[in-house]
């Protein structure tokens, strides 16, 4: 019988490490064309995103727009076809984004980052904070929320599960300033930072909005930014409306983990990472909880 | 946490009378319009067929069309949008299209009927049977194949599982001859039987191959014929190449079930029901069984 992990069980399995190892891998095989991820597809309400590793497994996310219920993700090993698992929820979907957001400030941050500055309290920035603890050695966490009852929750966990200094702070300014690492967590429409804020050298991940019109920051972000960087540069291309960063020449992440790009090539760059989800990487990230 | 059902499982606890009020139930649904089954969607080498009783469940098919593996069906309740169950393997397809046959079945043969010839001695023969035995009192079964083991195999379990009289016999002819009822359950791309060894009155079923040029029938079964049903027109119209069928006026079996057609008038009139899977009535299923 296969294994069904509920989000108890996903997010007791699921360990930093090994997460943003199997994000870093899958980044790669999207880059080598390995991992077959096609665009996404609807049928009555549902969306279906397959992803396969051939030879290794297949799977998909499968969800509803409209109920907005739980989630199923659900891996076939090869050759055989058997199911092996599925996770049932929202949380696996989560850390994976994370994970990724962990890969792309290992390879974006100045190896000698320590600091975080956080905008927004939710899951989001939950499970970015509880992957870049596998990438950086912290040494202090800042903290912005409009709420103040989640911001306090949040900077206890992190204190708590994840062992690492941080703070509250008043000001979405104090978050950003001065910060190695910044991540936009928001479900904001307009923007939540000034790009002037932002120190030399800082790396910023983006994970919420990022249209024309609808974005968690403004075109100063994308102008003062000497790299853009996407896990998916089809899926940032597709958005309508288009993303707030398309005029700049984005770079897939993939492409400088495999060492086809440079990267950071300046200790003073500011680097932007549009995290959009790559397709195929939540079945990667349960087929690689499940040793397949 | 949700419900996982093997092939064991999902055998262990559907029965027939149960399994064909739904598909009955779920035929007249459709014909009405109120179960949302669109036409399936592929991606990266996997197909994906939603289903939807709004207010009640949504659910999906979803199976590998080149690994040939195990297909996972899942139903979600409304309007939660939890995960109810999954059922993981081949069974519940085959048990849905044997509850579909015998609605057909029920609706078309005659009141009295109390015979059944077979040819084919696969699952899908074994599930017509199963269904069957909840539509009519059956006397007698005839089965015939080209393989003696699995023909004594299929007689022994439909006498000992279905407690029905079941005969092996050496000719096609023999299993069609003076049969109430027919089944064709072959995966045969050449005809397997003369449509004048029909008896006047009878019902045929074909399960297995029927478009042009790869038919398990010839075009003698359409045209001897005075009434052809399937449970959905608008996949039987899309077949291509085209069905055996379509220069017939074929009739929906929900609109029968609705009263929208009067089905069977005259009692030695030839009928034919095209099976053709009607989408969505696998999560159907699955749903009725977890009592959704």
């Amino acid at each position: 019988m296969s294994i069904m992990l509920d989000d108890v069980a996903v997010t007791t399995r699921l360990r930093p490490t090994a997460a943003v190892a199997a994000m870093r891998a899958a980044l790669l095989a999207a880059h080598r064309g390995e991992l077959v991820a096609p665009p996404r597809v609807h049928a009555g309400g549902l969306t279906f995103t397959a992803g396969r590793l051939p030879g290794r497994w297949y799977g998909y996310r499968a969800y509803d727009t409209h109920v907005g219920g739980q989630q199923v993700v659900a891996v076939h090993a090869e050759p055989t076809g058997d199911l092996a698992g599925v996770a049932v929820g929202t949380a696996l979907g989560a850390f994976r984004t994370g994970a990724l957001g962990a890969v792309a400030a290992d390879v974006l941050a100045r190896r000698d980052a320590t600091t975080v500055g956080v905008i927004g309290t939710g899951r989001q920035a939950w499970t970015q904070l509880w992957a870049l603890s596998a990438v950086r050695q912290l040494s202090d966490v800042a903290i912005y929320s409009r709420t103040p009852q989640r911001q306090s929750a949040l900077v206890d966990r992190v204190q708590t599960e994840l062992r690492i200094p941080a703070r509250a702070v008043q000001t979405a300014h104090e978050a950003v300033a001065a910060r190695d690492i910044v991540v936009l967590a928001t479900s904001s429409p307009t923007p939540v930072l000034d790009a002037s804020w932002l120190a030399p050298g800082s790396a910023v991940t983006t994970v919420g909005p990022k249209q024309i019109d609808r974005a968690e920051f403004g075109l100063d972000l994308p102008m003062r930014a000497q790299l853009i960087v996407t896990d998916s540069l089809p899926q940032l291309r597709a958005y309508d409306p288009p993303a707030l960063l398309t005029n700049n020449a984005a770079v897939a992440l993939g492409a400088i983990i495999a060492g086809d790009h440079p990267g950071r090539t300046n200790p003073d760059a500011i680097t932007v990472y549009a995290s959009v989800g790559l397709a195929g990487t939540e079945p990667y990230l349960l087929a690689d909880l499940l040793a397949l």
